[in-house]
C-alpha cells in the first residue's frame, strides 16, 4: 500500500492509489453506459419525486423536519438545495430492476423505500450516538429535537413499508419481507455498535459482523428489491444480495479509513472523527488485533483515553498520534486490502447472475466507484 | 351522571355507575362465552408463547431489555411474574379470526403483531414523553438508558412486519399493509399529542383526531386482522375496524377519566397523572370548551400553570382544585357521555357484520368491558 503524505485529517486514504479497482473504475466510467455520475444522477432524478410525494403524507410538523433532514429545506423553512448524500442505493434498486430484465422505473418503489428505510436509521443513530452534524448541516434532534428525530425516523420507517405493500402485489410483498429482514439487521448492527463503544476490545470478526448489518445488509436490500418488483425468484435475488452485501462490506471499509484519514471538506465531517467517537472501527481493531510495539501503545493509549475525563479536549496532535499508530500498527492496509477483498467477492456474485452484460458492467463499475470515492 | 365521592384520585370514574353499558356487561358476563377475564387470559395463553419466540429473535442485549419492558425479567435480569398489561388487542384479534368463520389460532401472529407495534410505540413515547413509571415499573428508558429505548422500540416494529411477511400469503400482505396504515396513524397521533402540549387551546375536535390516531388506529387493526389472515374481504375488515375504532375512542375517554380521577393503586400512576404533565385530554378541552365561570377559571390557571416554574413541586391541593373545575365545568360528565356514545357506535357497527352470534356476543361483551375498567 503506498502511504499517504501525512497523517492529518487533510489526507487523502491510500486505499485505491495502488488499488487494480481504480483501475478498473477508471476505465469502466469511459466505457459507455457505465459513466457513474450518470448512474447516480438517474436514480436520484427518478426516486426524488416519489420521496418527496411520500414525505408529503406525513402529519405536520414530521413533513417539515422529513423535509429538513432531506435538506429540502433549511432550519428556518426556506427550500434548500440539498446535498442529498451519494444516492448509491436508489441507482442501485434501478439497476437491480434491469438486472431481472425489468425496466429500471419497476424499481423506483424499492429505491423510495430503501432510502427512507436508510433515512430511518441515521435520524436515530445520529440521536443515540450525540452526533450533532451529518452532510455538513446540523442533525435533527440538534433542530427540532429529540422527540422529533424518533418520530420521523418512526414515520419514515413506517412509511417504506407503506410504500411497498400499497402496490398489492405477491412481489410487493416479498420486497417488503426482505425490506423487513434488511431493517432488523440494520437495527441489530446500530445494537452491536453501541455496545462495542464500552468495550475494551472487539475482535475483526464482530466488527465486520457490525458492519454487515449496519452497511452490507440494507445495500443487499437495494440490489435485491427491484428484481423481486421485476419478478426474479429467490436464487436470483439471494445472490444479488450477496453482491449488495460485499459492496456494502467494501463501502464501510472505505468510510472507516474515511471516518479517520479523510478529508473534512470532502467528508463533511470533522477531522479524525471517528477517533473523537472513540469508535471501534476496522482500522482500530485490526491495529489492536495486529500486536507489537505500535499494537500495544495504541492499546494503553485507548485504554487510558476511555477512562479519560479531559478525551473532549484533546488537540489535534493527539488524535494524530493515535492515527499514526494504527497506521504503524498496519490497521490502515489491513482495512484499505478489506475494501478490495470485500470489493472482489462482490462482483464474483455479480458473475453468477444471468442479466444484460449492460447492467453486468453498470454495476461493476458502481462497486468500483464504492472502493474509490473520496466521501 | 352520578357523581363521585370525592376529586381526589382514589375516587372511581364515574362512567360506568349509571350506565347502561355496565348492566350490559353485568348481564353478558354470565352468558356462556362472554367471559371476558377468559377472554383476556385466552388471547395472552395464546399469544405470550410466539410474542417471546419472537422477542428471542433479537440481538443482545435488545432481547434482554424487551424481556424487561414485558415484564418478564427485572432490572437485575431475575425471571419476574409481570404485568403485560390488560391484553385486550391479543382477544380482539383472535376474537377477529373468529368473526371470519376462522380459528382463534389463525389470528396469533396478528395478535402478536399487534401487540409489538404496541408497545414499539410505549418504547418510544415513554421517553418522548419522559414518563419514568409504566404498569408500576421504571420504564425502559429510565433503567437502560435512551439509546436502548429507541433501538428496542424500532426492533419490535420490524418484528411486527416480519413475522407477519414471513406467513408468505396474500392474506398476510393485507394484514400487514393494514398494520402499516395504523402505525403510520399511531405516529401521527404522538406527533399531535406533543404539539398539542405547546398549544395554549386544543379544540375537542382536534383531540378526538389525536386520540383516533393514537388509541383508534391499532384497536382497529386488532379488530380486522385476525379476519384478513382468516381470508375475510375488504369490506368485513373495515366494518371491523369501525367497531374497533370507535372501541378505541371509547376506551381512551375512560383512559383520560382514569388519567385524572383514577385509583393509583390501580391504574400504577400517579394521582392526577395527565393534569400533572398538563396534557389536553378530552375531560380538559371539553370543559375549556364549555364557557362559563369555571371553564373560564380553567383557562387561567391552566396559562399561568404553563408559564410557572413551580408547576413540578405543585400540592395535590392545587392539581384537585384544577380537577374540580373541570368537573365543575361539565368536562368529566362530557367525556363519560362520550365514551358511552362511542360505545354505541362501536356496538352498532358489529351489527353491520355477518358473524357467529357467540363471537359477536363476546365482541359487545369487550366493548361493555372497555367502558367499565377501573385500570
Amino acid at each position: 500500500m503506498s502511504t499517504s503524505t501525512g497523517t492529518r485529517g487533510v489526507s487523502v486514504p491510500t486505499v485505491p492509489s495502488a488499488h487494480p479497482a481504480e483501475d478498473t473504475a477508471q476505465t469502466a466510467t469511459t466505457l459507455p453506459g457505465t459513466d457513474i455520475a450518470a448512474l447516480l444522477e438517474r436514480g436520484r432524478t427518478l426516486s426524488t419525486p416519489v420521496l418527496r410525494a411520500a414525505v408529503d403524507r406525513l402529519a405536520a410538523p414530521m413533513d417539515t423536519v422529513a423535509a429538513y433532514h432531506f435538506g429540502w429545506i433549511d432550519a428556518e423553512g426556506n427550500p434548500a438545495e440539498g446535498d442529498g448524500g451519494k444516492a448509491v442505493r436508489p441507482a442501485l434498486a434501478l439497476l437491480s430492476a434491469e438486472a431481472a430484465g425489468a425496466a429500471p422505473e419497476v424499481g423506483i418503489p424499492g429505491a423510495v423505500a430503501v432510502e427512507l428505510v436508510h433515512n430511518f436509521s441515521l435520524l436515530h443513530d445520529d440521536l443515540m450516538d450525540g452526533d450533532e452534524q451529518r452532510r455538513h448541516r446540523d442533525t435533527v434532534w440538534k433542530v427540532h429535537g429529540p422527540a422529533q428525530a424518533i418520530l420521523v425516523g418512526d414515520a419514515l420507517f413506517a412509511l417504506a413499508n407503506e410504500l411497498l405493500l400499497e402496490i398489492g402485489t405477491v412481489e410487493a410483498g416479498r420486497a417488503t419481507r426482505r425490506l423487513t429482514t434488511a431493517s432488523r439487521k440494520l437495527i441489530d448492527g446500530q445494537a452491536q455498535d453501541i455496545s462495542y463503544e464500552h468495550r475494551e476490545r472487539v475482535t475483526v470478526e464482530e466488527c465486520l459482523e457490525m458492519e454487515g448489518n449496519k452497511t452490507g445488509a440494507l445495500l443487499a436490500c437495494a440490489v435485491s428489491i427491484g428484481a423481486v418488483l421485476g419478478g426474479a425468484d429467490d436464487e436470483t435475488a439471494d445472490t444479488l444480495e450477496a453482491y449488495g452485501y460485499h459492496l456494502g462490506l467494501a463501502f464501510q471499509a472505505v468510510d472507516d479509513l474515511l471516518g479517520i484519514w479523510g478529508d473534512p471538506v470532502a467528508t463533511g465531517k470533522q477531522t479524525w472523527s471517528d477517533l473523537r467517537q472513540r469508535k471501534k472501527s476496522l482500522p482500530v481493531v485490526a491495529a489492536l488485533a495486529a500486536g507489537g510495539p505500535a499494537s500495544e501503545r495504541l492499546a494503553e493509549l485507548l485504554a487510558a483515553d476511555a477512562k479519560s475525563n479531559d478525551f473532549d479536549s484533546f488537540s489535534e496532535e493527539e488524535f494524530a498520534v493515535r492515527a499514526a499508530l494504527i497506521e504503524e500498527a498496519g490497521g490502515r492496509e489491513w482495512t484499505a486490502q478489506e475494501a478490495r477483498r470485500q470489493h472482489t467477492v462482490a462482483v464474483e456474485a455479480l458473475g453468477r447472475v444471468d442479466m444484460p452484460e449492460t447492467v453486468r458492467a453498470q454495476l461493476t463499475a458502481l462497486a468500483d466507484f464504492v472502493v474509490v470515492r473520496k466521501r
